[in-house]
């Protein structure tokens, strides 16, 4: 069979990750560009367009579409996408039209998690398994399910939407205007917040040596290097993000009884630590019956399965 | 078409109610039982046995099958039940099995408010629409979930158990072993203790002329009675039981992308007062692009939305 490739683009919060992928899932090219959110939709748009004329710049294979994973809500028949939280003033933009127009090719938008499940499953950890609750954990946290080989997609395309479960209906303000979602926990910002306000009253912590003192330095590679050199205060910080992430993943696991997930994104990087205890909060709080059959895995794809999964909506429609 | 019949059993923590249904829906004969749960499982089976006994005497329709909506994790094929939460020490039963050889008629076991929906699915309010969430408050809070005509359930067939979504992880014990699940807050055991405990520091409700003063009087109809009469302290306990429903809901609405809900259960009676705040808590959580095509609406089938459902299993399959 003759190789195809796709143009994948994974719209982020904060950047725009770009590259031209193989129908086999290998990335022959790459590039990324900030999304610039606060200077506007219109800004944003003009940067998704200089990022694809960048990349296929010199270009000699022939491309079949582009797809993009967008945040928010978005209709695959439409190719709209709906006041992505992430994306503020977005109200409902026609980017797929818009991208389409532009390149005269065929284009696909799908939202930005559950084109990283599909992803997952078609190249990496899911190949192997029916049904999946997909969890990406980036500024936004996303998810994705794959049920029976198949994207869940409810009503208009918006299902997956696991950083919007609540766990505690008193918990912080979320993004999103709720309360106590996961991703008023999870979410790389929130995330960060919160152990900046506890290393406050840590007065022994290696993370002050791998921050120089400067709490402005502070990301999720600063905690997981730390928690590498066993520093009790940051094991402890990605146990709770773990415990948390778990406390919300049991819900869904409840009703869906679909007992695998796979965690991927960024902080997804913490490894083991955060692997284990979300297995644990999940199976603590599960019906019984579904205790035995709970597996948490890393995603396979990392960093790229966003611009993976974007491309593969290419050779799937 | 020639009618044809079928036997559906509904299978409470209390009661087990039976009936012979019409392929159309209409209930030609029903019958109740005591479930007597903490007799054991050996007598519950024998209680289920008994009241089809009682339900065949007399009877000159052919039966098609017999129908059984059960609490718990069920598994479709091998027709087990698996751990119901409101019927101790049952562990796995062959139901289908047992109750398919004593009656030498095809039996089908499914989780009751997967039947219940399926019920309203095919008779009721579901007629009409293409997904949605059916929730079942009674002394368990069940669910049900609908997509696309299908009954969505899971890799083994326990989903559904939107009782068992937690709103708030440090909230109060639930049956289940968990904390703060949605079943904690309404089910009619948990909401009865709750009314009965705020009821020791209001001095002014209609409710206490309706219980004569004896606070073991105390029930879902007379809370309902006196919210009827106006009084405002069951109206707020009604409301409070709609919020915590909502934000549950809520949760799941984001997740699937499915806005309609159906109540159904005994509780559900409590009409507009519970319909209304379950609608504006669900808008009030979800994310933006949804809040519109949220509705709620009451189950058609009322109380025999089990009975029902259940015996439309056996002309489904």
């Amino acid at each position: 069979m003759k190789l195809k490739y796709a143009i994948g683009v994974d719209l982020g919060g904060t950047k725009i990750k770009l590259g031209i992928v193989t129908s086999e899932g290998r990335i022959v090219k790459k590039d990324s560009i900030p999304t610039l959110a606060n200077e506007g939709v219109d800004k944003s748009i003009s940067q998704i367009k200089k990022g694809i004329s960048n990349l296929l710049k010199g270009n000699k294979n022939l491309i079949s579409g582009i797809g993009i994973g967008s945040p928010g809500v978005v209709s695959l028949k439409k190719g709209t996408v709906e006041n992505p939280p992430n994306l503020p003033g977005w109200g409902k933009v026609h980017l797929g039209r818009i991208i389409s127009k532009e390149f005269s090719l065929p284009t696909f938008v799908e939202n930005d998690a559950n084109a990283a499940a599909i992803g997952e499953l078609i190249y990496g950890k899911g190949k192997k398994l029916n049904s999946f609750i997909m969890i990406t954990l980036g500024t936004g946290v996303g998810g994705g399910i794959i049920y029976d080989k198949k994207l869940f997609r409810g009503d208009l395309g918006g299902a997956g939407e696991i950083g919007h479960l609540t766990i505690d209906i008193n918990g912080p303000k979320c993004n999103c205007g709720s309360r106590g979602c996961i991703e008023a926990y999870v979410g790389n910002n929130y995330f960060i917040a919160n152990v900046k306000k506890k290393l406050e009253s840590v007065k022994e912590s290696k993370i002050f040596e791998l921050i120089d003192n400067n709490l402005e330095n502070l990301s999720p590679k600063t905690i997981h290097d730390a928690s590498l050199l066993n520093d009790e205060f940051s094991i402890k910080m990605i146990e709770e993000m773990g415990q948390n992430l778990g406390f919300g993943l049991a819900s869904i696991v409840n009703v869906l009884d679909i007992t695998n997930v796979i965690i991927g994104g960024g902080v997804s990087g913490f490894g083991k630590i955060l692997f284990d205890s979300t297995k644990n909060s999940i199976k603590s709080r599960v019906l019984t019956p579904l205790k035995s059959r709970v597996n948490v895995y890393p995603a396979n794809l990392k960093n790229n399965a966003g611009v993976k999964g974007a491309s593969s909506l290419v050779f799937y429609s």
